[in-house]
């Protein structure tokens, strides 16, 4: 799979890009990322990529030809262009797991207040991680590609992905590891017994139990699906 | 405010750190961001930080000790502890504004297959950023450690954070910049009309006909408050 990232701030991908996970996903092949600097798409000596807003208010807009240009730069035939901006619609672990399927994807970063409206038709979709405001979209960018390329066989050491959060529609049940006791505060007796089917149970008893505590909107969500 | 990161990879904060708007708040004394190592909290010469699960299953949880170990050396009496699992409430504005409050917070980032459950009374809150699942905390920190940073006025060059989209619960009206023609789109009229009542109004208008059309929640939630 091949993850281009349009940016501003391409810097701001280093960490990330040297991080673990990603590398090992990188070096087996599983993925390709890709960091495009919208500066580059800017005319002018000064590269511009942001002005006022038109009707007047405070902040920058960031401009459509430079993000235009960029997207259009790196899109192929076969690329699914995903925007972030406050008004997409709220990106889930149903949208990892649709990402994880598709052979090119380019995800274009806004910045500061946003972009002019003209940009939004050039995007396939348009996505938001969160009901909170971010100083630009690469952070955002970074969770989706995490909660995507995690999804890779090759990116993980083990086999965990299969039985946790979202993934079944409920909340993940409690885990423990050793030691048994830490502070007084001992394992559930039923992890330690041995007894498969008993902890089975258990563990689908407190997920259940769990998500109807902290989250009843997924149950609802579930019901309907 | 003094923010304190506890985390088993502390270099994936490097970007993070030095990006423009984080170093322009620490460089006014706005923010202080300390990031603490979870791997210097586990005993024993291999520094372990997390085992396998009681009862089976993939991947491995977060040991009690390491993480607990790191939340006591470097919480203050007036720290607030924040903690991040897929069980946490969701993350939202209104928590971007409660932290920006706060004299010091502690994020604590988990990995892989999370917390042993033992570790959860430890924390004041436990947060969850998003209905997906990543590889581990430190992006979900970085995302609220953004939100948080970008309110405090030393961070951005121009005051813009007052109206977008969920501060007044709506999401934002469509912005436009120069030029007022792209590919044969124009800027609505009205933006360009000087006329100062008329554009408010329109994009009061806009704002609630968006929120309408692609986040009807958000108005049912603004009704309820």
């Amino acid at each position: 799979m091949r993850i281009t990232v349009c940016t501003v701030c391409p810097e701001f991908f280093d960490s990330f890009l040297s991080s673990t996970m990603v590398r090992r996903a990188m070096d087996a092949g599983a993925v390709d990322i890709i960091i495009c600097d919208i500066k580059e798409y800017a005319d002018g000596c000064f590269r511009k990529i942001d002005d006022s807003p038109y009707g007047g208010g405070a902040g920058c807009v960031m401009r459509c030809e430079p993000v235009v240009g960029a997207i259009e730069a790196v899109k192929a035939p076969e690329s699914h262009v995903a925007l972030f901006a406050p008004i997409g619609q709220m990106y889930s672990q149903a949208d990892a797991r649709r990402f994880a399927r598709m052979q090119d994807l380019v995800l274009v970063c806004g910045h500061y207040e946003g972009f002019d409206a003209r940009i939004y038709p050039y995007a396939d979709e348009i996505i938001s991680v969160g009901d909170y405001i971010l100083s630009g979209g690469e952070i955002a960018a970074m969770a989706v590609m995490d909660s995507v390329i995690r999804l890779f066989p090759e990116s993980l050491k083990e086999e965990s992905t299969r039985e946790e959060s979202f993934e079944n529609g409920l909340l993940e049940y409690p885990q423990y590891t050793r030691p048994a006791e830490f502070r007084g505060e001992r394992v559930p007796e039923v992890l330690l017994s041995g007894n498969h089917e008993a902890i089975r149970r258990w563990r689908q008893e407190e997920s259940v139990k769990l998500t109807e505590k902290l989250r009843p909107d997924l149950l609802e969500k579930r019901k309907e699906d």
